[in-house]
């Protein structure tokens, strides 16, 4: 007796499905007959025609044999009961983490989505898709459409003193990816030692080291990174640096350091990665030229989207010297193929219009005031409570750091500090050395309003002041 | 004489621009005073302010030194006369393919892009972007946004018989960086082999062997990847399959070779990659059910997006057992952190709206017509021509495969064939066995119509019957 379930789809398709879930299970077994097609077509009230189709299809996927005037039989090796996955564990799951909404959130990189240009993104989208050809939607080239690569090589060129031609442009899904690529193409056999910023950003040690890095990370003082505290013996592949605003120490490298940095590297034959992620927001003064434009045959750029419209549109660039354009372009391809078409071509309008650099502006003066009512409150808080604190590296970008001298925030000291009601971060899990900028948090402040940072500096210095100092 | 240029630009920027690049070049050397400030305003017609404000400016990178009452001069260090970048040679040069118009290109694996579902689509992204909270443009998770992962475990459990939970679901960038996250999951240390079926898309082979896999290929047969062809001493990190649909071949693997590859998975300790690129569109009665939904503890199945809608979204999901989610979120961090956050929800609506089951329905109907279009076409002028030859692998898909027995396809032929005005696709490129399958056509026929077609075949067997025979 067949049964075919209730409900949505065809009588065929629910007719395979009854017999070969019947066959699979065992309830059919090797070698045993099935209905004739003329029995089953009576017995469900179908037509014969439905019923030998249905056979026909359970043939071709070896289900069945039919054999010619004897009948259908279950065919062999057609077994196989269902067996129940694995019940995932609660550690397996993976869901969203919530946002609590009482506790001021210091984290840093984070442009404020409330700012983000919906109805000029939401313009610039539409037009793109209603000017689309159809090749629009097949594959594209990795290297990214050359509308967008010709709009980022004029903003870099007029807004980052960067020298390049549309060419050297390579369209990423942001930093992390730019990373990754530049680890694979520089990386291999005996050129393996990435010297890196201490402290550095931790996801961007992981990556190099994925791809067989060796770290040699040399400490970062007042200026960035000094080229001289590199072992003179060392060949380094790369020399990753963020010399616009170090994260996440938040300092620049001055002009000095900038040219013994790009002489060192033509001196040992490697190469300068530029991670130039939140320049755009240097707010004494306008933003220092890039490294790139000192010397583009020896420095490579990483820019991003990230900052200045939104991380969730996953869009960066890397500004390669002619000698690893192929590689790159070959390693992005291996990753991704290469970036969502629409996306690029809706940017790329973005920029060309203009409203790009208009946006960056509107969020400067933003992040400006932002920055001062930071350094405002915690200068009036920690007076008023005693609290002996200085800021660093607050030029640009979306966060300062503060070192509160004779205190020091280990685990439990950031959980004390969240149930005051401020979550902030600590430069230590950055540092490559033990023991290392333990008295400094890192607070970012550009998904915070004016109000939200009042009361988060209130919190935080509250939380700071009921922690013994060493 | 300080020249200052004209032009955009406030005039600040454009003294630090001159002062900047004066110094950079030398023309001022380490400790040559510059002009004081009362000068320089004076000989530029403006305020004493602005200038004092740049010198300020470089003095904090690094340019200048200010001493009190002495005046200003070049700092040591900060010459550096550009360097011209080198020219790149014609051979770095990237740019965009043309698509000749005169030529059918059979190219497979590409849907027609003619066919986008452009409105439906810019009402999803309005949609995703009107309803869009603050938190949608800031960054987000590895594993995708909630709702889409919902939607595509709704619609795999209804349409690909697979088993699995939302938090199963990983969103990626595509077929490509699924596998890429899949290598680095499971290749490490001494579980480095990877089982792949031969003949095998060449990426494919690339991105495993980058993740230090050693390639073990098992030549395909008439009903897919034979596991009994494995050999038995074997523990492999992984085996890669395309069952409902094998690529290039087409063939499809039946019910006995899906079960005697789940229990060879169980046996060994392995576990098996189901790329299910294009099942959706099987012609010949409806999709196989998925090999995942036969065992989801030991089946990881690979979905995509690029051929039921478009590649330019760049966007697709891995199905995983639950021991394996953290470690791929993990890794799909450390690719590029996560999806572009607007597609994916407006993929979500576009999928729980009915809209993509409709699109499927509809580009299935389109595509089935094209290739019985192509297999007359095939075959009415092959027999014209007295062309001898054979379809297979024509059961779903976007292209099948012809065999010409008693021809080679080589680099000569095929640009002959061009030349008739036809592009084929060799089977034997894809083959990891030397001299195999050089008799085989890859034809696409997904992104040319009936017409195009029509003509490409008239070209193509023109083509082919003025290629001798061996």
């Amino acid at each position: 007796m067949v049964v075919i379930r209730e409900g949505t789809g065809s009588l065929s398709q629910r007719l395979y499905e009854a017999l070969s879930s019947a066959i699979l299970s065992g309830s059919y077994e090797a070698g045993a007959p099935l209905p004739s097609s003329r029995a089953l077509a009576a017995q469900l009230g179908i037509s014969r025609n439905t019923v030998n189709s249905v056979y026909e299809r359970l043939e071709a996927e070896g289900f069945v044999a039919i054999k010619a005037s004897a009948g259908v039989f279950a065919a062999q090796g057609a077994y196989a009961p269902k067996k129940p996955p694995s019940r995932s564990r609660d550690s397996d799951y993976v869901g969203f983490r919530k946002k609590r909404n009482d506790i001021a959130d210091f984290k840093s990189g984070l442009p404020d989505g409330r700012h983000f240009p919906v109805a000029a993104w939401s313009r610039a989208l539409a037009a793109a898709l209603k000017k689309a050809s159809p090749l629009v939607f097949g594959y594209g080239e990795p290297e990214g459409r050359p509308e967008l690569r010709e709009a980022i090589a004029s903003y870099v060129g007029r807004y980052r003193a960067a020298r390049c031609a549309p060419n050297q442009i390579l369209v990423t899904a942001g930093t992390t990816q730019a990373i990754g690529i530049l680890g694979s193409v520089l990386l291999s056999g005996k050129l393996r030692d990435a010297v890196v910023e201490d402290p550095l950003t931790q996801d961007i040690k992981s990556i190099l080291q994925d791809r067989g890095a060796r770290i040699m990370a040399v400490p970062v003082g007042e200026t960035g990174l000094d080229p001289s505290l590199i072992p003179g013996k060392l060949k380094p592949a790369l020399v990753y640096v963020t010399p616009s605003h170090q994260y996440p120490t938040g300092r620049s490298m001055p002009i000095q350091n900038r040219i013994a940095l790009t002489e060192y590297a033509r001196r040992v034959g490697s190469v300068v990665i530029e991670d130039d992620y939140d320049s755009e927001f240097r707010f004494d003064g306008p933003p220092l030229p890039s490294l790139q434009g000192l010397d583009p045959d020896n420095v490579i750029y990483i820019g991003t989207f990230s900052k200045t419209l939104s991380p969730a549109l996953r869009c960066g660039y890397l500004i390669l010297p002619a000698r690893l354009i192929r590689a790159a372009r070959e390693a992005k391809w291996l990753s991704d193929l290469h970036n969502p078409i629409l996306d690029q071509l809706a940017l790329a309008d973005f920029i060309k219009s203009g409203r790009y650099a208009r946006h960056i502006a509107k969020m400067k003066r933003l992040y400006r005031a932002r920055r001062a009512c930071l350094a405002e409150a915690l200068t009036r808080t920690c007076e008023a409570k005693g609290v002996e604190f200085e800021i660093i590296g607050c030029a640009a970008g979306l966060h300062l750091v503060v070192r509160f001298p004779g205190r020091r925030f280990g685990a439990a000291e950031l959980e004390s500090l969240e149930s005051s009601g401020a979550k902030a971060y600590p430069v230590s899990v950055h540092s490559l050395k033990p023991k290392a900028w333990e008295d400094s948090l890192i607070l970012g402040y550009g998904s915070l309003d004016e109000a939200e940072i009042e009361t988060g500096v209130k919190s935080l210095v509250k939380g700071i002041a009921s922690i013994e100092t060493i």
